[in-house]
């Protein structure tokens, strides 16, 4: 780990409200850039940059003290803490949105602290497209910028998102979303059309389906989704994905083609026990040694 | 292939009528059991019964005398062969029924001939299950029953099914059906609950993403489907994922656990050929070679 480089991540800082089958939850943790931190600090530095309100808990994110994660991007702000709820089924493809409180992340205009302009691995979570633009304004030169993004500003805010996609290294989309990004019908045709706007490397997350890796070379990877009995909360589950799959490329060499399979198998791993709790309760604790018993199931259920 | 073992097919034999946006067919060859033949007969010898009509064009089927297809259990009833219509879009995932002419396989009786009634391998295509139990009863001693069904079976002869079902050695159903049959909301739970019913093996398809192997000592194997650009005609990829599978099994060793993974990437590859063209417009004249490119292509798509 000694020669793990940090990573940048602006996202959202939010207070979830949950109803599952499973039980509740009322003001849980969540947003992109704690769930992002929370898994990529198992793998390297984190410096996060978010906004929470004056109302924020602060005991709540008191684990990330000790999982290497620098606060000093996280601005409180007059006002409330951005609050989401959401009802999830049995079936873990269905989710309702049953609120959504921007508060004070209405008016985020993310700045970056003057020692974490130089990171050489940035996340800019699914925040609009403008404002991952004025974080890319901010840092200097970085090895690796990820972005992961969704349909509202698929829909809304095309050319904003088509600025920040061209300047973007790595994108993570769902299945839906490259479909949608690329008018084409199968999904090779659109990470190879997703590849040509300026990533070379395309990540396609399928939920239980697993995720698929496209880069420019033409390699392609296939990784199945972790098997679970019980999906608890699939909150955060493509922001912890996101986590485990940089943490790793961000302390190992990118020149090395099975690096960036290996780090699909993290992000799908450390994704697999997020979504067995509420909020973070599964991976605030986690260690590195259940990473690696899943991972080397990964192996067993796919080695033929 | 000297050790291959022959395989009963017992299933529909029909001719479709396709539109799609690249082309039309009319009277294409099609059913599960000329499908599962011409994949199967790649691997191993095949017995096929089914019934076609007085209208049947014999000449469709001259390339299966060639594959090692003993044709001796092909009926010809006094009526007109099944019919199928079905309407494909770009979207791989949609289809729609334009017409469904039963004909002669309506009052479908299937005769299973004398000297086809010990073949070690049986795979019984998506027939009423009373007719699927009518098989199992002229069969002698059976190394390996494979069972195919479908959602119109499920919900309306649920305990002829039920019956089948327990006799069989393995079950090959898609993921709704999985999930339809066991009222489970995980693959996992869905097919530990289908293999307490008969099968110790079970295979889960899931389309494009691909299809789960569940062995009853606790094995599981995900497969990725094979990328394609265009789904042409995605008639009869069940039977024939089914054929290449059987096929591969009927030739090699069933205790061996690689092999039941290797049957499933068989299957999967034939399936990803025959999806490429109108009926078995590509899959008839397939060589083991072409078989064998896609295979090593899955290695490279998998491995980590």
């Amino acid at each position: 780990m000694s020669t793990s480089k940090p990573i940048l991540v602006v996202g959202s800082a939010a207070l979830d409200t949950l109803k599952t089958p499973f039980g509740d939850a009322e003001d849980a943790l969540g947003g992109s850039s704690f769930y992002f931190s929370t898994a990529a600090s198992l793998l390297a530095p984190v410096r996060l940059v978010a906004v929470v309100g004056t109302d924020f808990p602060r005991e709540k994110i008191a684990f990330l003290d000790d999982r290497n994660v620098d606060m000093e991007g996280l601005e409180t702000a007059e006002g409330s803490t951005f609050r989401w709820g959401g009802r999830y089924y049995r079936d873990p493809n269905k989710r309702d949105t049953l609120f959504t409180r921007l508060g004070v992340f209405e008016a985020f205009d993310p700045k970056i602290p003057e020692h974490f302009r130089q990171s050489p691995f940035v996340f800019l979570g699914n925040i609009h497209p403008a404002l991952q633009l004025k974080v890319l304004d901010q840092i200097d030169n970085p090895e690796l910028i990820v972005l992961d993004t969704m349909n509202f500003w698929i829909q809304g805010t095309p050319k904003e998102l088509e600025a920040a996609i061209s300047r973007t290294n790595v994108l993570i989309v769902n299945d839906e979303e490259a479909y949608e990004l690329t008018n084409e019908h199968s999904l090779l045709d659109a990470a190879e059309n997703l590849m040509k706007r300026g990533p070379k490397t395309v990540v396609v997350k399928k939920g239980q389906h697993g995720a698929v890796l496209f880069r420019e070379d033409g390699d392609i990877f296939f990784a199945p989704a972790y098997p679970l009995r019980v999906v608890k909360d699939a909150t955060g589950a493509g922001d912890t994905f996101a986590g485990g799959f940089i943490g790793y490329l961000a302390s190992h060499d990118l020149n090395d083609p099975m690096v960036w399979r290996r780090a699909i198998i993290h992000g799908s791993v450390v994704a697999s026990f997020v979504v067995e709790d509420f909020s973070m309760e599964r991976t605030k604790d986690l260690i590195y040694d259940e990473i690696m018993e899943r991972v080397k199931k990964f192996h067993d259920m796919t080695e033929f």
